[in-house]
């Protein structure tokens, strides 16, 4: 199975006589171009991983999944592979995790390659029910915390081009949508990439749901102003207490909307917690090129050597989210209690592997 | 006395065979070109004012003064020009109430074409004693807040770019740094039009002070590491309570800043300060054009024809800021009291012209 988004899916594996690929629908060039880019080998989807071409939690686990299933396919030195899948971004714990699955899977199988590829397909499987069970249980939290229809603000990216299904975030804003409870989505633009204004837009304008964009320090004044109901954002890592990373410019949304006693939900499957860090200081938070802050699309903005800070996740502390809605239901408050009552029970005794 | 930046001037008055023209940097070129407009007449002046070829609120009132000598030198409708600069931009104080002040020259020196220009001149000369007493209350009020070099994160633009002199809260920094008490200054990039990476990040560079751009977003994330000392930034407009107009961006720094018990701390000359303006809600924010959200130095970002909000203000209420640096000394705290106690006598009783 392989999600839609347009015609084309996000990922998806192809065999042809040049042999197997994972091909990846290029995020880079969204929303102006729609360009696959087929990955005939780790090293080549490890680029792609770290170019940003795929991106977002769920499907990060997913491509690595793929990705143990190519390098076995091919006949590659699998653990090896799995090895630089698995380092290729160092917050996203779903990549990690998705490329132990398969690797799991390659190993009990007597390195049977046909085992990996149908762990991954499962993993995919698992993610797009996981979004349906989200989508359901966000949209009943936010009818319950907010009358009439909610203007709902975002960041980032979190729909069908993070996961094997709808997505997180805005899995929960559509089926708001289709239950005529949306007013409006208010999309944070998301610098330095830009997510929201190339990736959310395009979905959102899909979708038919009514959006507009904002830069992202505009967003304080729609909180002034009283013009947000709710927050909705992903998760790229929660650590065991409950503190979660996510993209950059998260963290400041959350200050607002506790200053403004709006409510802060975080949408994102369990597979996202990760056991094996302790608390939000344990979170190793990926330091990407400055380049991607003071230039554009090839073009400079700053004078020529100017520093750049350019952390790409921040880390939101427990208490100020509302609530974290997982496929298994709405974790509130959260809590490193709450965290681990809603682990399976093989993980709750932390992960042997970490990103 | 015109002041300069770069060998060219922000501003400057200039008379040729071809006639008066006041002379603007274009700042929509900086940091790649320094490129000079002339302006010889006013509607050229009011277009290059909106399209912020010339910017801030000090100079902006600077401009407004040599838009009215330009009218009255032409021998132009001089009360007309002055209606139409004083519209240029509806937050910015500055601007109306410069053009107010060289329109009073000329009324009450017979219609004297050199009356307003001397207005102005006596304007930018104030500006640049103004700025160089902001800058020394202003170092002297961080050194007393923070013991050691400080770590300064400082949102737009607000050095000699936007002033008579040396700027507002940028003036501080460069006295702090001239003081050897400056760590580090974390600039905002500043979204949408790019202030703080392309002239921060510039003029920064060029006074050798260590600096480094960061998303928007990512100010959040300095915060929480404890990597900010301070915010200093600049004001557009400021009400007769204390409500502080600025860039948009701001009031979520001032959120932050509170949240982390940082000081945060605004720099404006007393012209800023509007007593017609009672609050912030009375404040009349400027929303420009979506395209300047929904595209990035120029390249289309967001799918074509997404909505986008767009103000270019927001309004920091006088609660969240732990002191105001003026030319005459810090208001600390900020309150219609002491907001009122600074005003010349003359101004106390409200002003006779808004924009």
């Amino acid at each position: 199975m392989t999600r839609q988004t347009s015609g084309r899916a996000a990922l998806r594996w192809a065999v042809s006589s040049a042999g197997p690929a994972v091909v990846l629908l290029d995020q880079t060039a969204l929303p102006h171009a729609e360009v696959e880019l087929a990955c005939a080998d780790v090293p080549a989807l490890v680029a792609a991983i770290q170019r940003l071409v795929v991106r977002g939690a769920p499907l990060l686990g997913i491509a690595g999944a793929y990705g143990v299933a190519l390098a076995a396919a091919r006949g590659d030195d699998v653990v090896a592979a799995a090895g630089l899948l698995a380092a290729a971004r160092p917050t996203a714990v779903n990549l990690a995790s998705g490329v132990e699955i398969a690797l799991d899977a390659w190993r009990s199988n007597g390195g049977d390659p046909a085992a990996p590829l149908a762990a991954a397909r499962a993993l995919e499987a698992a993610d797009a029910a996981a979004s349906a069970a989200m989508a359901e249980h966000g949209r009943d939290l936010v009818v319950g915390l907010v009358p009439g229809k909610a203007r709902i603000l975002t960041h980032c990216n979190t729909g069908a081009l993070v996961s094997g299904g709808t997505g997180t975030a805005l899995a929960v804003v559509l089926a708001l949508h289709t239950a005529d409870r949306l007013d409006r989505l208010w999309v944070d633009e998301t610098r330095p990439l830009l997510q929201g204004a190339r990736l959310t837009a395009w979905e959102a304008g899909r979708a038919g749901v009514p959006h507009a964009v904002l830069a992202d320090g505009a967003a304080g004044s729609l909180f002034a102003r009283g013009r947000v109901d709710a927050v909705l954002v992903g998760a790229d890592r929660i650590a065991a207490d409950g503190s979660v990373a996510n993209k950059v410019g998260t963290y400041p949304l959350a200050v607002l909307a506790r200053h403004h006693g709006v409510p802060f939900v975080v949408v994102a499957p369990t597979s996202t917690i990760d056991p094996a860090t302790a608390d939000g200081d344990a979170i190793v938070v990926e330091e990407r090129d400055g380049a991607e802050v003071t230039s554009y699309a090839g073009a400079a903005v700053a004078p020529a050597d100017t520093p750049a800070y350019n952390p790409a996740f921040d880390v939101t502390p427990p208490d100020l989210v509302t609530a974290l809605v997982t496929e298994v239901g709405v974790i509130r408050p959260l809590s490193s209690e709450s965290v681990r009552s809603v682990l399976p029970r093989t993980a709750r005794s932390g992960a042997t592997m970490d990103s």
